[in-house]
């Protein structure tokens, strides 16, 4: 039988936006998987299937009906393991080197801004003087300037870091049950700021605040027992 | 032979630093090898091991020499295979969580200041209500004042998605050579601004425009030839 995929639509009932829809779309079609799309508008979403809150997507499978694009995609997994895996192993390196990239454009230049004149301070006269003049040449200012004119709260830390405190709800690490590279990639951000600043500013009570004592604790508490600037 | 560890330090030897160090620092615990720190400070740091623009930072195991935590990662995977991985396809899963959650919490945000009336326009009247009552109680205005507020422009999204135009100058697809569920959680959010807004506005020449287009062309090309708001 045929797999159903509820979904949203507009006024035009072929034009489907939804994104979270799009999701299961191309993870039907990965699966080399026939679907008859079943378009909803907004007001017909809740009662899909004798829901009274549904979201969509939401498919039913023969007697299976499975919501939320991501258990939709590991139900596929599971129920057609002979078709191309949605969720695997082999992609765990390619995935590593986004989260590398997501920790140094979007976490590291919150964190510099927290820290900057921290930084400056720890090091020693000489290379204050190479450290002043290469990072004023790329930030068009002094030091002080882009310090002051620039700096990041621990707010701005705790909103770049959503995407993670959201995972940490649900894993212990970023990679599942143990920490991996993409862990530590992360981590060298949040120990930069600790060693420099003293302390990280983390909400005590958050996902990521706990995620970090479990790396400062690992391995002997090597990275909790470093030294830290006075 | 004991691994050497080059890091960066402060005036104080001790207080090392570096966000990038601590992935090595981290890697190396993580497989149970002993290292020598040696501490250098920013000045020091360029001619390491004879190098003359070296950044770190740097390894040296016997003969081997390697700059850049991730190499190292790599490294240390293949010279030491019996030590628990660096890199691994089991935390695949894992990462992908990490990646839905970066995909809704700091893409959509973005894609839907860019189309919140394309998105209202395409529905239904009875839609149009239900979508205005819904969304005016989460943003505490009207539609019209949050799209003009609050508007994102194509700059915001290319912003937010440097991580992902990086990460793709390396790799054709988010999990390697072929998409996996990881790429359709962030295809969904462009493919969302496509439908509404009849064009994601995405640089033509970048790298996320390129992995857009590979992922509109698969499958036959049904995410292309889906119906886009007029």
């Amino acid at each position: 039988m045929t797999i159903k995929l509820y979904e949203l639509c507009g006024a035009n009932e072929e034009l489907v936006f939804s994104p979270h829809c799009w999701k299961t779309r191309m993870s039907l079609a990965h699966k080399g998987l026939d679907f008859d799309s079943v378009p909803l508008p907004f007001t017909k979403v809740a009662t899909i299937e004798n829901g009274d809150s549904r979201r969509v997507p939401v498919i039913r499978d023969g007697e299976t009906v499975v919501e939320d694009s991501l258990e939709i995609a590991k139900y596929l997994d599971a129920q057609y393991p002979d078709t191309p895996r949605l969720l695997e192993g082999a992609a765990a390196d390619a995935m590593t080197n986004l989260l590398i990239n997501w920790a140094q454009t979007q976490v590291h230049p919150v964190v510099v801004k927290m820290c900057l004149m921290d930084i400056y301070n720890a090091l020693a006269p000489e290379d204050q003087v190479f450290f002043r003049a290469t990072r004023e040449k790329v930030f068009g200012m002094s030091l002080e300037d882009f310090a002051s004119k620039m700096a990041s709260t621990p707010e701005d830390l705790a909103k770049v870091l959503v995407p993670l405190e959201l995972t940490l709800k649900k894993q212990p690490f970023i990679c599942g049950e143990t920490p991996m590279f993409a862990d530590y990639a992360v981590f060298g951000a949040l120990q930069w700021l600790r060693i420099t600043k003293g302390d990280t500013a983390l909400p005590k009570e958050g996902e990521v605040s706990n995620w970090f004592n479990r790396l400062l604790d690992v391995y002997d508490g090597m990275a909790r027992n470093t030294v830290i600037a006075a």
